[in-house]
């Protein structure tokens, strides 16, 4: 609690930067030596969740091109802090001035004057989703890590409002064929109309996320408290919008028996594996070497144009129209964001991992 | 990540102990000075999760009787740590020789022994639900203070496998009348068929337990990583056996739209208020001065006398039952400790929150 | 423990940064809303420790002009992160080339490459001395806070080399008008002559800080391993070139007796006082309201352009001698990095305690 | 700051109990699975701070007995929280009744009731020297931790008052056969001389102990704020009475130069090496492979017979003589403090060191 800029204990970002100041940035503190990195590297993601890539998404135009400024040597990294960052360009911020001192419904903007006494408001300063830059720059730094070590993330839209994906077309080579990275082709072409009617009646969509985590050992997560799936749902909900997270089989499982929602070991090509994946890979807060499942709950995005009643900060009661520019859905472009959060958890509890036995540590010292 | 065992920052608890061990215990760390404390007043609470309460808590015969150690003098905290511990009494240890050597579907045996090594087999040892009684016990404090703030927690069952509470039949003084913890007699009365149908079956079910924070100040949790929502998530989830974690609207709110998911605010009673709470009382990580509602999701007890197939540690597949004496459900004793692991994540943001504006700091300076 | 660029808890700064780098920066995170902040505010902290001043410092020409990129909205903090940073201008790594494959004796070259496999030797890389810009821009808000609750720092050095301060010489105002800074001009000059030789000699020499801190409140630092002086010892061993920390006495007062050494408390203008400060101003590692006096030793600049032998990475025994643009002495230009440094600490301390007593927390909530 | 109980990241420790309270603790959290751990190993360290082993030390009767409650199966350490206690038993708690409403000189009771509005006054509280229990015990799970991987510590007393140990006379097996625990016999008679002398005039007195930590690999430590030596100092400072800390040639070297404190390289069977060992071990904060060599500074006990002048917490001036069983010098019994509180620093450098480099980390997931 306190100081809630940094995220991680081994790998740690701490992110700065508002929607309308000068730029949005992340310090990747603790990453190994010796990864080869470059602006390319970060670059990709943040195309990933780059504004105007559809009409879906904001107007805002933002190349959200990175720098790196710090901690990477002859293309590898040297141990030391990774700063980085992406200088603001496109802001409008006169669009705001009429929300000054207004509290529009959905949003953080009367907490903030809550809290702090008073806020920034030019396009929700801080809990604006530029803020989600520097998670995502931190993040790809992991996510390439994790790579070398053969642990691969598949991130998507699972559903937008009421339109879910169905499993038997699931297509992973379509998540990048449309805007809103459905691993389902129909699905996305229903959603699509879904929100163009959404937009049409100034209005916005919410949906959920799902992410699979592939090639983790055994034994991540640290009972009792940092367990890896607790890690997975802090990192989660610490999303702006994000109001739900399951892994496995979720709130379904609260419905389910004992004996239909365990999953039964066996052996399989000679090692221990399970049958099911009910548990969404993750047994007592470890993983089980299964695939690990999570899902998470984007709420509709608040700003609409759409007349809402509200207030002023001084008491007045309001009738009050969300101009500026605004994407109708958070799902698509958040769908990085959830995979290169997960990848800092992951990560950083593979890093605390190394030192649960005795023995391999005194092997490593042995052997370096 | 790593050195699991101690949870929060400012207001911290540091719990240990496992099922079959010398006892269970915590260390609370950053408790105010000045609290009037005593024994029944951390017994009251572990009375809510002991054992053998009704026919659907396991048979062993614990008191789980508190003990205070440290931290208190002259019937009040005095600022410095508070160590209290509950002796194990009912251990059969014997019961757990035949699984020592395999891998029980739905618990962690795997995972502790891929983590480190090996495993202390009895009673699923560190993952066992006891280690829960140091939570309670820790927790139990944090409540006390939070209700000399006027802070007070509605914890209960919200639904027993497929058999949910009606809302038009919510009683909050039901939850303590019925053995399952919910609110509603009628709901309470088919669970409790629902379990007995299970428990012939040799088998278990799960639920999903609700719970109602009231009178919070505006503003607690610190954007963007310390969200109070992601440490809720955070603190739920690492209670054994969740799944799901949920805040207001929750998983729902994914297929509504910002019209219909947006809260209006409004004044009543001449502050600033909101006309609906689909935010579950959190906007932007930060509360919003409505009631906090979030809700945790249980997997069924994967304990079950039932055959199922697993594997021995050596490799061999075999067919298994779980003996012993479990619960044939987890959540109503797991109410408490849902209640309490919030309780400490309120109060921890709670005090963090007292250093957020320069003015008031300098007012305490100077008025004390 | 690792990932060791982040210090502090509910004031927290995270530095970035190499020598030769783009820039060195820090986020603040933490930093309370509401305090009146400027570019100059931290612009008068970096000029004192800012190069070329003197003939004792490097000749490498860094203006070291700040840019707040975040956090400061209106000219005020919003309680979000702060990020500054100093762009790298003036490098010549050329210089540096020479020593890519050589330790040099008293730096930390070899420590690098065996820890991270490899190294940036630019100039020292991330163990320059420029890494303190960080520090100095993020302590430098602390004290701007630190000083609205009345609390003052006077720092400066105590001894360069064999030369020490004469205590009946003792002036205040001295401090700005010498280039190192002491308060007493008849050891500046003499300092200043001891100086000169060791640069004629191609040597170089260390030197004693003392800082000051008055205006504390009793009841700062937090047993048992919180301790205001511990933490301060940590800050202070921190720091590039320190080799010893004492707080009061320090170590003169392991050869005096108990009747000696206890400071008797008295009552002064009819509050509790204390008739000597032999403790420095702490007792059982919290402030007693006397005056905070401790004292930093640093080692003599290891960079000295004297022959000196030494080895390559590639294990051949060499002759080697330090070119670059090197201060003779590091303590001038600390002082400011230890006036910064201890400000953060104690700003920490003094958020933290604002928890300690259950009354005092429920009147804050009360009256907010 | 704050909650100021615990002390580790990866290896870390949670200490309770005051010294007239029910008992004295310990969690410690982190420790690798795999140790073989017996009562024993924890008891061999808690005797050598046991009082009413010489004249020197307080005549209470305590065996402090250890238990250990958690953490050990099979006389192996299992990953999960190691509980350790012992029993209070022979308080004299009347003795303290005195002194509940007075200030005693050099000792934190002002302080105590300034921060927390009252204190525990019985034998110091939670300020007493037997909160140190806690930490021996939960360092001795380090050192011998350490010890399997070469890793030695020589701790002993290196001045007690005036009379410091003659380096030419130095003799480590002197250290266990004289009460002092110093490496010197005839230094050992002439301090008994002089402490005799102490306690005839109802006096006490202070010393240095130096601690010499050999065996550690290069690399340990992490810049800038986690430098090994950074969290050493801060480490001793935190146990009560330590008044300095330094290391290597410490203040000495404030006076040196550059020619003369630089550690030369050199090649030393086969190996990079130092020829001299100024920097004690530690450059740049992190271990340079030479033996690490610090001391800390202990002020005299404060507790002494003779008559002093004080204070009623009323605001009365008093004169006061502490009565009671108390040691005339602490450092004898600190040795092993100070050697415990290094060993946990220096187990969590080693832990979090294995994360540095990227290969190293990649070979350890593809060897296990």
């Amino acid at each position: 609690m306190a100081a809630g800029s940094t995220y991680g204990t081994l790998f740690k970002i701490t992110t700065w930067g508002e929607s309308h100041g000068r730029g949005i940035g992340v310090v990747v503190d603790g990453c190994p030596a010796g990864l080869t990195l470059c602006k390319n590297d970060i670059q990709s993601f943040l195309n990933r969740r780059k504004p105007g890539q559809s009409k879906f998404t904001t107007a805002r135009n933002e190349t959200d091109t990175v720098e790196i400024l710090s901690g990477v040597f002859e293309q590898k990294t040297t141990g030391t802090p990774i700063s980085m960052m992406v200088w603001n360009k496109d802001q409008h911020s006169a669009d705001y001035a009429q929300i000054a001192s207004c509290y529009r419904p959905g949003h953080a903007d009367f907490c903030f004057d809550e809290k702090y006494g008073f806020r920034d408001y030019r396009g929700g300063g801080r809990s604006s989703g530029r803020e989600t830059i520097g998670r995502v720059a931190g993040g790809a730094v992991a996510v390439k890590i994790l790579e070398q070590m053969g642990i691969t993330f598949l991130t998507y839209s699972k559903s937008i409002g009421p339109v879910s994906i169905d499993m038997n077309r699931f297509d992973a080579s379509e998540i990048s064929k449309n805007a809103l990275y459905m691993p389902d082709a129909k699905a996305a072409a229903e959603a699509s109309k879904y929100l163009t009617k959404c937009m049409e009646e100034q209005n916005s969509a919410g949906g959920i996320c799902e992410c699979v985590i592939t090639g983790l050992p055994a034994g991540l997560g640290d009972p009792v408290f940092e367990k890896i799936d607790a890690n997975l749902a802090k990192a989660v909900l610490s999303i702006g919008a994000v109001k739900g997270f399951e892994i496995g089989d979720g709130f379904a499982i609260s419905r389910a028996t004992g004996l239909t929602s365990n999953d039964a070991f066996c052996i399989k090509e000679g090692r221990i594996s399970k049958k099911t994946n009910h548990s969404g890979g993750v047994l007592g807060g470890m993983t089980d070497r299964a695939p690990l499942v999570f899902r998470a709950a984007f709420k509709p995005t608040p700003s609409i144009s759409a007349q809402q009643e509200s207030v002023r900060s001084s008491g007045e009661e309001i009738s009050l129209s969300v101009h500026g520019r605004h994407d109708p859905i958070i799902v698509p472009r958040a769908v990085v964001v959830i995979e290169t959060m997960a990848a800092i958890t992951i990560l950083d509890a593979l890093l605390a991992n190394m030192t649960s036995r005795l023995d391999r540590i005194i092997d490593f010292y042995q052997n370096t």
